[in-house]
């Protein structure tokens, strides 16, 4: 029978989960293959996996240590872990080895780790820029991974070690830090090493961390003056610069709108919605849940990217979501999925699921491209390629993938998105499962005393039916939980062949089914997936009169390679026929849509600038393909809102 | 009879027009009243008139001599006698008198002249960035209309004296500089003097000038190398910097594209018409029309304003004008007035008076509140109040008229052309008079040995009747050339009550009656003004669905006061009707359009974001107000462009 859901959900470890599909699994392996050894190679070369050793770093030679040098080969190391957890690969466990080798070698007696030859006076010291903490919290992400995937505790010891030091220097204690890192991670990184250990403190430290952030008075404004700064890295410049860029400017309990730079927000708010879980604090989460509505009822792009101005890579006010010019760093994207992910254990609600599933599969996975080697940092809705030519509003804007950035923040964290995958996509409750993403493969649960198979068979998201197979080793019951995604409607679900109603149990995004569960027993769902025409809320200023296509989970863009110059003024009529069609060899395998469109003839213009009176219309073709594998052929524009007619 | 014009044209001086209307007579009063007494007294606050006594200066109490300082008060010298010249007002003359005096006790023997004590060895030495030359050119502008004014020698002789040693400076002998300013403005301002003194070697200097900018091996590439810069103001950041910022990427005459800095550029070109008016030199007339076309036909915004973008404030690519974020300079708006006027003389085609009426009528007087005493620097299309709180793209996008800015170059501008504004209307040909445009008013001509009167009564740009009489001495034979606008279609005419068909009678936007003129004789010149729908070429990414409204020569927006928030939403109905009435108490006496718009109802949105199917509309009321007169009432929300259903 389909009955109401229970609501208290945890996370099938990644560890559990089998991704065997048409369209993860050729980008998991070419995450194996081609990136995770690729941004080895490029760290090896830059000097990252040196950097540990203090004393590398000649002055005169130039090219210094970066700051979050230790946070970019740990998000490797995470990422790696994960990838050999579920595929060995002996090659790459042994560069996985040898980065965790180079990391410890430089971790000085007490713990202190980093990459830069920091003056023992100096630690800590400028905890707004350095990002001392930020770096510490992905090693212990990293350590945590590596625990999980080899079971091996060389780097989690180490990282306790440093949590530690922390512990004992942080806090209100005679002669301890009352202060926070400039960039949030450690929050969340200590949830997971007292996950990991049981260490009670690294919660508490996290709480700390979480609590103090922002209050008066103000930590970094202290310690800027203390260090005779003009603001963080020299941006006191800013236009109403205030410590929203590093979540100082109030303590995030009273924070009532998203604010400053994203990631930052993001991962703190991934962070106390941890600390909220692990705590009950009520409090706690009722910030999380105001801040998500800030995020994803009035400052997200239909892409599911957040941070939509490059100045500061902020959120900037409600509805200012610029298509030209939008920033949606892809680290961003992550840090949403991070925090939806956290939001739906905490709350089991289809909401946080379709937000997950909306970055996912498009602002998120537009920022690497398909060869596994080319990658965006800003994840922006619209390009035109002549305006990056000029000025600086569209400095951030690429029209072609890139192979590397300068601050490489964004490709080791979609590495390690793409490599943990599985830990995504099920959720235990105490009575039995739930499954929020459809993604062919399987996983293995408890139920009661019972290990339960369960199987999805699906060509998701571009096709509309899931098979669900469900193998207990011996009959027992306990509850299926389904997700119907928000953008479907009329899903359909069968069990064993036998129609099942859905209406009035879908509740809260999820419908649930309770039974005795046979081996062999067969759930089939259908998502129906007609194309969409997407409206904005009108307050969205660029998006008035246009709409975004979009099919089941996947939002389209339209691209000039297929669609000729000027994309601005194509017309979609409003009673257009869109049909949808996958294409095996288009773009690694895509559904596309086409369909005719109208755009302004250039008949009767001349050398004109302006006129009076009406252009002539004529009808072409369209084809629109998914937004997250725009640029991987010729580059050119590319717009996502169509205007309709 | 009417007959093809000839086309041979020279303008009539301000001395010799009479403005009498009820749209520019009380801006004129209220910017000799008010902007120029103001103007003045904030000069003289901030230290502008004793600027020129090189020793008033104190290191050490900061607030140095700026650059321009010698240019800006040279300009409102020059806008105050274009006043005095047709209104005298002997407070105003006491202080142009006192503002002279003290500009030329600061000269010294050889004839230099500089707002900065600046030692000699320094003098043209960094020509790129101090603006010397820029400055004593608005001086030389300034001695003209003063002699012009009243009669007065005084700056005129110092002017030469200046000149003079320019001329002895400049060029390419022995120990002569071979370089040129980095901001044109002295090439026009030469030729005017020359015509003012029929000193040649003024004219040969300006030539000069216009001829070496550009040139291999680039000047200003070998000065910064010699005073050890790194770029004009340190801008070497910026991106794709190359000299196009002083109009030194290239020789004028090589040039294909207007580029670079909007003011240089158009302040250039006017000096280079100059140049081919007195010298014949067909190769650079002809790089003006190529120059003109590129600005007017591909970069111009539909209000005549010019130079897109804020970084630079610059020229960017064809098509390239984005509205919330658009720059257009309100002394590049000028300068566009200033070049086509130039270009009108050269080739009496109504395509340049044209885009001198649209500019004035709507990017030069946007620049000036009905207060007289509040300015717009920039003159965007689009105004979202809270995008100016966030980030940088919109950093000198105002939504409130301002009451001066730290670089003044438009407020003494913007008096300028208001006060000299006589000199735009009419010019005379070998054979008679050409009226450019329809102001209230009049002026005094020979014809042969007969001075002849002609008055213009009419409510333009308001009302479509124009009433031209004609009071010869006595009755003599000439022509009188009459624009008939681009804009206007069914343009008619009655010579005393008779009409006469203007069919095959307009050349080049002019139609010419030919006839021995009687005193007493009228036209009657009746320019329709429906309201018309504006098209952007389809390649204006940025209106690709939208129209913008105007009548005659007026363009329209849409203020929150009068339309509410979200103007972006609204929708105008392709059959809507649009209907003009004149408000007399509104905004000084507008003509306003009113008519049905739709938006999108909030309701079914609540706090979605997106949603997929159509959003209900509702028709509500617009209003829409002169753009060159918004910004006068409660600050909010603007749009020119509005999208078109």
């Amino acid at each position: 029978m389909l009955t109401i859901c229970s609501r208290q959900l945890a996370p099938v470890p990644w560890t559990r989960v089998e991704i065997a599909d048409r369209f993860w699994q050729p980008r998991r392996e070419t995450n194996r293959t081609v990136t995770l050894p690729l941004e080895y190679e490029i760290n090896e070369k830059n000097g990252v996996l040196d950097a540990y050793v203090w004393d590398w770093w000649d002055p005169a030679k130039g090219n210094p240590p970066w700051r979050i040098w230790v946070g970019d080969i740990s998000k490797w190391i995470e990422a790696a872990c994960y990838s050999l957890g579920t595929r060995p690969d002996a090659e790459l466990a042994a560069l996985v080895d040898h980065a965790v080798e180079s990391m410890l070698k430089g971790q000085k007696e007490d713990g202190y780790l980093y990459s830069n030859p920091l003056p023992r006076e100096w630690r800590f010291a400028n905890l707004q820029e350095l990002h001392e903490l930020y770096d510490i919290g992905h090693g212990m992400e990293a350590a945590v991974a590596r625990l999980q995937a080899t079971g091996q505790r060389d780097m989690l010891d180490a990282m306790c070690r440093y949590a530690d030091l922390l512990d004992a220097t942080f806090g209100h204690g005679e002669g301890q830090i009352p202060g926070y890192d400039g960039h949030p991670e450690v929050e969340l990184a200590l949830v997971k090493l007292y996950r990991a250990t049981g260490e009670r403190r690294y919660l508490d430290l996290a709480k700390f961390f979480v609590d103090e952030r922002g209050r008066e008075p103000n930590y970094f404004k202290q310690e800027m003056e203390k260090i005779e700064r003009d603001g963080i890295f020299h941006m006191g410049w800013y236009k109403n610069w205030n410590y929203s860029y590093c979540q100082a400017h109030q303590p995030l309990r009273e924070q009532q709108e998203a604010f400053g730079h994203a990631v930052r927000a993001l991962y703190l708010y991934s962070g106390a919605a941890d600390v909220a879980a692990e705590t009950g604090d009520a409090e706690l989460l009722d910030t999380c849940r105001r801040l998500w509505r800030s995020v994803t009822h009035r400052r997200m792009y239909v892409t599911g990217g957040v941070g939509s101005s490059p100045h500061g890579e902020a959120f900037t006010f409600d509805y200012d979501l610029p298509n030209e010019t939008g920033y949606a760093e892809t680290c961003a994207n992550i840090a949403l999925v991070f925090f939806a992910h956290r939001m739906l254990q905490l709350e089991a609600d289809g909401e946080y699921a379709d937000v997950m599933e909306r970055a996912l599969y498009n602002g998120v996975m537009s920022g690497i491209g398909l060869d596994g080697k080319s990658f965006f940092y800003a994840n922006h809705l619209t390009a035109y390629p002549q305006s990056t030519l000029v000025g600086h509003a569209a400095d951030h804007v690429a029209v072609r993938r890139q192979g590397w950035f300068g601050c490489a923040c964004c490709p080791p964290n979609i590495a390690r998105l793409i490599s943990s995958l599985g830990g995504y996509i099920y959720s235990t409750a105490p009575d039995g499962l739930f499954i929020h993403l459809y993604v062919g493969g399987s996983v293995t649960f408890q139920a009661g005393d019972t290990s339960v198979k369960v199987t999805q068979r699906t060509d998701y998201p571009w096709d509309e039916k899931v098979v669900i197979t469900v193998q207990p080793e011996i009959p027992c019951e306990f509850t299926l939980g389904l997700r119907i995604p928000g953008w479907c409607r009329g899903a359909r679900l069968r069990l064993n062949g036998k129609s099942l109603s859905l209406k009035d149990f879908i509740d809260r995004g999820y419908t649930c089914i309770i039974r005795e569960w046979r081996p062999g027993d067969t759930v089939e769902l259908i998502l129906p997936m007609p194309i969409e025409r997407i409206e904005a809320n009108p307050r969205v200023r660029m998006n008035c009169g246009k709409v975004a296509l979009r099919r089941g989970p996947v939002v389209y863009c339209l691209e000039e390679i297929d669609n000729g110059k000027e994309l601005a003024d194509l017309m979609l009529p409003r009673d257009a026929e869109l049909t949808a069609e996958y294409r095996p060899r288009l773009l690694g395998g895509s559904v596309v849509i086409r369909g005719k469109a109208l755009r302004r003839s250039a008949v009767g213009w001349n050398d004109a600038l302006y006129r009076a009176g009406r252009s002539k219309v004529k009808e072409v073709d369209i084809l629109a393909v998914p937004y997250a594998r725009w640029a991987n052929r010729t580059p050119g524009e590319m717009i996502v809102w169509i205007r309709e007619r």
